[in-house]
């Protein structure tokens, strides 16, 4: 077995992109072929087979050379990005064969690691795998640090959560109303705005692609006091312009590229504004981790996503994050553990179909 | 005395200014005689005869009607500013006639002060009575609280401090140099450059006039952790390009109205902003007045400032701040305590004359 030889496909940047990113800019490569050995020479290095793979918003800025905090992508080479896999083989003591880790990996059938940071073993397999790559994964620790740490969150306080049905957005949502806080959230369609409302508990939802005027759509629920920051420009601009004193912004992520214009208001309300890295966080995982199994375990949160089959579904899948056309995390698994759980004893499952698309609605 | 009925000149808005204010948008008016007591019907209402004026850059905001942060001055009404005064008649029992104060005041010569927030007595006079309005009033406060709490400095960081020879910027450079930071400074003259390096110890000084690449000019001087922000626009955009993961703005003030564009740097470098109004700090003074008070009598703080002479010139002062004319803080008495010090105890003197208008230089 370790010595056969088997194709491994891969999922490469053609050249690096300039303006908005196309499908065609991605290509299914499958002319290499590996021993699942760790090779010669490759100290430390660990061997997986990806079994879920993630597309994050961060993905498109590394398709350009321009990519300033974080290397871009190498065109000839796959996307790397955060997965789920299974060890085949390691010259790490950490890991051996079989084990199951959640971490920056490759988009390709098979990745050898040898940057481990992060790559951590998953102890809980008493949820689906897929939680590594969203809830239990990057973008929840994204919600924790950013809201729990940056927002500092009191009872009673007004929240407002753009981009709320994304990964990290209906975690905080959820988050901040376990913590007792009022929440305001904006999506871009009605199926997403009934989402939030109807499943996720948010208080008050707003379609921003239907409001005229942003600042007057966030005045009708003001009093804002926390703000986690998806997406910048006109919107920030609205945010300041609602936000009491000493409120605070957490800043994850900006995909606007509109100028910003009230940042003097930033001065006059005291805000505190903060943008954060969740890469440098990874050693506070365990405390992340025990405080939200709790909540799953409770049957306390929900979570949406979006899910594709196959290696070769990879590049509508990423580039559908950028349309708006997803909702929740898009995720997807390559040919083993093709079934959507590994072990399937969740409470509840349901299925819907959204724009012909399947989705994957889970209730903990 | 008291029953005496005496002019009190005023310094008016003629109306609410638009664009850039010219020195006609405020009136000395001479018509109003008052008696030299607290009017009946005015509780805890104090008459002080004001010593100092000081112009602060944010009265050029309050000359607009559409001011957002703080009320805008009223048509007619003399401008409010904060001052050293002394108190003449007195309903408050927490100050007698014969108290010196500073706060806020009005740009007369005598005004009924009914709203005490800030008005602190004075308990040193062993410095001058103008430095209650610079080093040991708001810009101090200011400078304390936005660099020693927001900023948070740790020996060897290396800060930045634009508008660096304002009465905010020359103290926050020196209490940097005092903590151990490494302090570059920008100023727009080469007087000012100069003054910066030779008097204020700053590490390095540019002229911002003379850079046509505000990045590049930064890049020389690279490394930023702290950035004392007095300007906004362009020169937040450049100092974001040029900071350092996990650096700290303290924000007390946004003159530019440029839109800032590389505000997605906060994201990525995980940079805290935050604005402060040094208006919620006063609870703090006697701190900050210890912290102080012990560099002044060390002799380890140096001061700037403009000084012109009689209510009829407040007008220009006040205008000088808008256009580059002046060094450190403007401030102006009116007739009595004509003389520069009260107590004039102090180790050095130095008066210089630049731009045709006098600058008193004191090194403490």
């Amino acid at each position: 077995m370790a010595n056969q030889e088997i194709v491994n496909r891969k999922i490469v940047l053609r050249d690096y992109v300039v303006g908005f990113p196309k499908e065609s800019d991605l290509v299914l490569i499958s002319n290499e072929k590996i021993k699942l050995v760790v090779p010669e020479g490759s100290e430390n290095g660990v061997l997986v087979k990806n079994l879920y793979l993630s597309c994050d918003s961060f993905m498109r800025d590394r398709m350009s050379k321009d990519c300033s905090y974080i290397s871009p992508f190498t065109p000839g080479e796959p996307l790397t990005g955060y997965g789920v896999a299974k060890v085949v083989d390691s010259r790490d003591p950490e890991f051996k064969a079989g084990d199951l880790v959640w971490g920056m990996t490759g988009w390709e059938d098979y990745s050898l690691i040898t940057r481990k940071d992060p790559l951590i073993k998953i102890e809980h397999t008493d949820v689906p795998l897929s939680y590594y790559t969203r809830i239990l994964g990057m973008p929840g620790m994204t919600a924790y640090i950013g809201f729990m740490e940056i927002g500092s969150p009191k009872k009673g306080e007004y929240v407002f959560v753009s981009g709320a049905t994304g990964a990290v957005g209906q975690l905080v949502g959820q988050f901040a109303k376990l913590m007792g806080c009022y929440v305001v959230g904006s999506a871009g369609s009605k199926e997403k705005v009934d989402l939030l409302k109807n499943e996720f508990g948010f208080d008050e939802v707003f379609n921003y692609k239907e409001e005229q005027n942003l600042e007057a759509a966030l005045k009708r629920h003001h009093f804002l006091v926390i703000y986690f920051e998806n997406v910048g420009g006109k919107m920030l601009d609205a945010v300041l312009l609602n936000m009491r004193n000493h409120g605070r912004i957490a800043a994850c992520s900006m995909i606007s590229q509109e100028h910003v214009q009230n940042l003097i208001l930033v001065v006059t309300k005291s805000i505190r504004m903060e943008g954060f890295v969740v890469f440098n966080y990874y050693q506070r995982y365990q405390e992340f981790l025990e405080f939200t199994m709790k909540y799953i375990k409770e049957g306390k949160i929900k979570f949406v996503e979006d899910k594709a089959e196959g290696l070769e579904s990879g590049p509508a899948a990423l580039l559908g994050l950028f349309t708006g056309r997803n909702i929740g995390k898009q995720i997807y698994g390559t040919y083993e553990f093709g079934k959507p759980f590994v072990v399937p004893l969740l409470t509840l499952f349901s299925p819907s179909v959204s724009s012909g698309r399947m989705r994957y609605y889970f209730l903990l």
